[in-house]
């Protein structure tokens, strides 16, 4: 597969409680959902006797036929899809995972990444306990076990205290439904009401398919229970200062969601307006790189009074596989994906507008079949600050030693990617474009200050590679 | 599978002389081609020997894996891809279509559309012809082994003076390839060179994807063979008006294509140009029904000064087939694939641009979901004229009795899509943005005028079904 | 794959007229018919009104699913399994063929080979025909298209009065089912009745699994139209001398099958009884190449008074393809399929009974295999004469190069085998193991002497080769 | 599927250590071992660093293809085949299963059924251990993991000292590989050496196949660890009087392979002799309902002196789903793979020779068809004694209320199948056919008394349900 040079999110959820066809309501959030991971997703539901479960690699509308469907019968459901990591492409780290212990049958799909889950599973496995997964999931099914506490919300909660890091979870229990956010609420998680039920989503696009009416955020540090009481709403801990993050608004989520309770298109667009306003050049067009950079690009444009051509044209019948000549086509990758206009960039001075340089590679590229149709300039403007670490909080981030501007000044990032002009949004313009007045959002990626203490600690000491 | 109310192109061709991986490149061309046509492919290669051939239902990419790209081996090939129609899903239809004859072994992909097939076919069965495919293509095989003509550049040319209407043709045999076009051109054809060897398709994305550069048209009644003599280029019928179809400008190309001599684009954003200037109105934002309506919807944007917004979102991890709920979603299939941003269309007076209605029935829909997202006010724009009438030519339209406009006013589409206004674009704004100064364009769906007179003879006999 | 060294048959046919889900009943059929070929099939099935086609390569349970049977209703259909040769792997070449035609729609199911196919071929490209696929059966529709005959019955007797050769055919068109067997009767084909319809099959086997009855042979030469007017019988041509392939009985056919009239089983008990008698040894126990060579074990064990003992086990769980570890394991193609049981062959004097040595490399390796179980002796003994000459019938056979017996003495077969000793059944034998009285069996493959003349003519004027 | 009406055995298992290819011997020894089940199927192997997984419902021939091979590298590796009892086709029950714990990386095989394996389950999960499988394996890992021993091998004897019931084991560490046999060795486990490793396999036909030579047993209650040091072999445990499944020889095993240092079809043929000693009867041809009869029904041929005929003939090209038409036929689900010779069976008095009477659904069935063929009589033999109580040591059996020898009489059977006369062989045959004159087999499942005390006490208290 030609992948390209992008961040990737590894997860997202979907929670179905009180509709009489629960799967098929969290397979078709979750198809909403596929941009956040297409390799593999699962299912289970409950009938309010046992949990069924389905789950395979593959995209959602493959795996989940009628038949499939027809065997996960139940009111209550949750969902999930994700990417594999390289190397850890086996069905066994797939979620949900489902598991019977001391509580009951119980299924549970994570978004995000437990950062002291490391620590924790050593000390399980000193105690005796077996893992079947490389998941830091796992993890947390152990502890919940462990706990003394009865009821499932008590013990989850004991669980979670013991936890650092991000987290939007939905679990499944034979007869409730439950979602949790992590204290920083670095993932974001959205209820919904759907036909008298409730309906859980990593975001709100999944409503909007399903024909749900957005409720509310589940807040950071809150467990929301659905089961034959009603919904209640609790805290499962002492208030952290929140850390929602950014990159959801600059890259992941979809532009048709609200996230944090703010809607990404308009995050978007300001990033492009501002990174006008802070990198203004003379040009000719704006030419966004397809689909993400297009808001941002149409941002630039409005602000710049620079006319937005699609000088880029993006190939959406991509497989997952392709056959190269052995005579190898000059970034034959790209240009499966991307198709330059020469008709609109000969001559021209281009202002390339993207959301991320993330290796250099693509942008490189990029950059040269846009000289080669033509342009006679190539400026490039990224809609957010350069990333310069690593993240570990439930996103696919190369190694330090891979991300460009980790180990490069932006001048000779400039000259590797060959650009006429190079400028990043900077932070202060990035917090603006977000609204992020009182410091509600996690930057680490870009500033290095990571907010729970663990990880500053362990990269100090040496101990956490900088991945 | 939820199809979207939009005419449907039924062919894209390729061929490749003189290239060690032949069939690869073909098959690379066919990839940058889908969108002319994605339910069965084939290729057909010669190793100057013998004809090999693989043809397929499905996708581009599910087809043609490594081994079976090995299975073709040779310098030339042609590829073809295409849509099938409803009851005619077999696969005996797909082309390329491979004979041996008095000829000897060749085969040929077509696209375009014989009008005159039906009686050809009648004389040919009564003389005691089998035909094993409901192809129109079969015909012109059996007129080219009926020929008393030796070479097959002769004896095709005889076929081609015997049937009339629209043909863009890649034919192979053992040791040649040639390209036709019909002496009115109604289908692109283009010529391109690669290393030192020859290539053509129906559009030049495909030379982008490739490496070729391109060369020239295949010009309308012209011949181009290509043999070890080199390429060879003759007509082999009397000059005829030209009859391009305007909508491979307004809808089928690829943006960047160059067809006709015209990079598509700078047609499709004039289009919407010109639909501003025809028909203004009062408005917050212009939305564009994605993809194909963004270039148009840019473009009046451009024109009226109003704000270009994505109030739509396009969802393109589509797959083939979708499980909805018993219970079914209101607008279901067209909600798969668009999403209305509701923060970007609450209270908003919204121009709606696409780039046609067929039937209707989508139109509605998507207005319908604009207004339940908050829009004040739907102003409905279409980027060409009222379709009025049934393509012969290669079009995959519905009957005249499905055509909205063939049947109503445009006061009652307004009605039916419930939109505030709805204009469509003048004929003379067509034209205009096609620069179609000297009346190249065939322009018979929104007319009724058909360039061939076969076809106004039947229609007007009530022989031909206006489809 | 690992093939067997094996003749292989190259086809079944069915027919059905008169029942409900009449492709449901040709697929059961087929399904019966299985071992007559296995790598493609199709069915074609008529409501009265069109014909409807589905053909794949692969085996019958996964081509038919109910999906795919349900698109083919209608009280008629006919059904054809087969081999396809090397090299001939395309679908093109799967049967039935459909075509459309001056006699109509029409389709043809053909068990056989026409020995003068070529020459006709040949002659109506000449004229003009295209040839869509490399079948002999092709042919046959072009002649019955070129008929002045208007009914279809006419113009097919007109057509097969002009062709020479094996065939055994069941036609379908719009509202008649037709069954044709060659003059000669080379290949077997049954009718019968089911519900007050009527059925055909190459082997009556497939009656029994779908409750028809037998009703009788069509007769070497006979016609059998079935259609609103009943059953008419006819013969289309002169009478000729039978010829019925002796190998249906010695190895193709089921066991549970009355082929020509014969149990099929009874002449194989016979066979090995024959054998016995005419090749006695002093030996321990007899044990039979399984499946094929069992039933003539069991006639030898019998006749011989030798214990018959199951001394090679057959694994059936074999698939399509297998991997062998790069240090390869010794005769690992066989042994996939036979492993030799040690503990009833150790120190042993072995009667080995197959039905055929075909290049005799599988003997070799079953030979050695037995020997290293520990055997002390093995007398291979082979159920029908050494087979020297290829078939020319609609029989796979390797060519007269490739066949050991044609170009080796017995001693000299024994000697490549490492039998201690090796024999055939006589023809005098193998005639009166399948009560061939009157000569009315083919055993070309045998003698070298060819039923029809053509054969005959060509070889000795070198036109034809023994493949 | 249309399953017969048989016992099912669980499961096949295969260890390889040293060998450079170790997954494809694995994947052979499967291969060979797959009519142990054929559902599902893993592999697991190591190349000294880490282990590496695969598995997957289907067949063997299907799940490992050479890129799945290619992805198992190393010199160590333990495969599994099974059979998914209903309800329970999910993936995460197939074996291997693999681990992380405070012992390591580790994966297990597992043949048979742990008896106690609930009770140790809730005691596990009230400490807070998590279940992901449905499987009693899991129970053993959970144990292993607990103990304070530090070696694996200790470890492990630790574990199985607290487990009851029928296991033959195979497990993988990184450098580890280890094979077990329960005290009573109930299931069969046998070790070969090949070119200077060792590999283990539930039957010798897989050493057969892969052409590794037979070492020896794996001693009831023995430990084999092979490893860097060598081979080194223990007794985990007390010795125990063996209880060695004599299904083994009545149906499951190959009659190819040795098991528990007895020939199979030694013994079978045994069955068949004693059958026709004990219960002789005046009749024409013994008939063996085949592949598993033959054995028995050559035996009872030989002793009786009644001719041995292949009065019903198997169709082995049964796929996994078959559709039948609306219009059912009688005895479908049979006819698909067994169907009746007329010719033999017309007008005979007919012994008819089977390896179980299970439900008596299908013995019905075949009798009538054998009845419809023309039989005069049939006495139905059947090889082993009544089948009255379900087995706990890892045969898949009905519960008691189907098994139809637990509630009728032997007259009342032979009533129900419609047989003439009915005779099963004595408890006292059946130990001599197996030459079991030290007691050494367990045949509670046509005794009712169970080796294993907890079970009697179960059952007696009715705590345990006879399945």
């Amino acid at each position: 597969m030609y992948r390209t040079d992008k961040f990737r999110e590894e997860c997202g959820v979907m929670g179905v409680y009180g509709h009489p066809e629960a799967a098929k309501i969290a397979y078709l959030g979750l198809y909403a959902l596929q941009h956040r991971g297409q390799e593999s997703a699962g299912i289970v539901c409950s009938d309010g006797e046992s949990l069924r479960i389905f789950k395979s690699m593959g995209q959602i509308s493959e795996i989940f036929t009628e038949p499939v469907l027809q065997s996960l019968p139940g009111r209550l459901a949750i969902g999930h899809t994700r990417y594999s990591t390289a190397g850890d492409t086996t069905l066994v780290n797939a979620q949900p995972l489902m598991v019977d212990c001391n509580k009951g049958a119980l299924a549970l799909g994570h978004n995000g990444n437990l950062v002291n889950a490391i620590g924790i599973r050593a000390r399980l496995e000193r105690k005796g306990s077996i893992f079947q997964t490389n998941s830091d999931t796992e993890v947390l099914l152990h502890l919940l076990a462990e706990s003394r506490c009865r009821s499932v919300p008590e013990a989850l909660s004991e669980a979670l205290r013991q936890v650092e890091g991000a987290y939007s979870i939905v679990m499944l229990t034979r007869d409730r439904l439950i979602a949790v956010r992590d204290p920083r609420g670095f993932r974001p998680l959205s209820m919904g009401r759907l036909d008298g039920g409730v309906v859980f989503a990593s975001e709100t696009c999944a409503f909007d398919l399903i024909g749900a009416a957005y409720d509310s955020e589940v807040e950071p540090g809150e467990m929301v229970v659905v089961d034959g009481a009603g919904v209640t709403r609790m805290r499962f801990t002492e208030p952290q200062p929140p850390a929602f993050c950014v990159f959801e608004h600059v890259y992941f989520s979809r532009p048709d969601s609200v996230v944090f309770g703010r809607p990404v298109h308009q995050s978007r667009e300001m990033l492009g307006r501002l990174l006008a306003r802070e990198s203004p050049v003379e040009a000719d067009i704006v030419v966004p790189v397809p689909d993400s950079g297009v808001s941002a690009a149409l941002g630039y444009s409005i602000e710049s009074g620079i006319p937005l051509k699609f000088g880029l044209i993006r190939n959406h019948y991509v497989g997952r596989t392709f056959i190269e000549p052995r005579q190898s086509i000059r970034d034959f990758g790209v240009k499966l994906k991307l198709n330059p206009v020469r008709t609109i960039l000969e001559g021209q001075r281009v202002v390339l507008v993207d959301d991320s340089i993330v290796r250099g590679t693509t942008s490189r590229k990029i950059v040269r079949m846009i000289r080669e149709a033509g342009a006679r300039e190539v400026h490039m403007r990224v809609s957010c600050p350069p990333t310069i670490s690593s993240c570990f909080y439930g996103v696919d981030t190369p190694t330090e030693r891979e991300l460009i501007a980790a180990r490069h000044t932006i001048d000779e990032i400039r000259a590797h990617v060959n650009a006429d002009s190079l400028a990043y949004l900077s932070l202060e313009g990035l917090r603006t474009a977000v609204a992020d007045t009182d410091r509600r959002y996690c930057n680490a990626c870009y500033t290095g200050k990571y907010p729970t203490e663990l990880v500053n600690i362990e990269l100090e000491s040496g101990l956490a590679k900088r991945r």
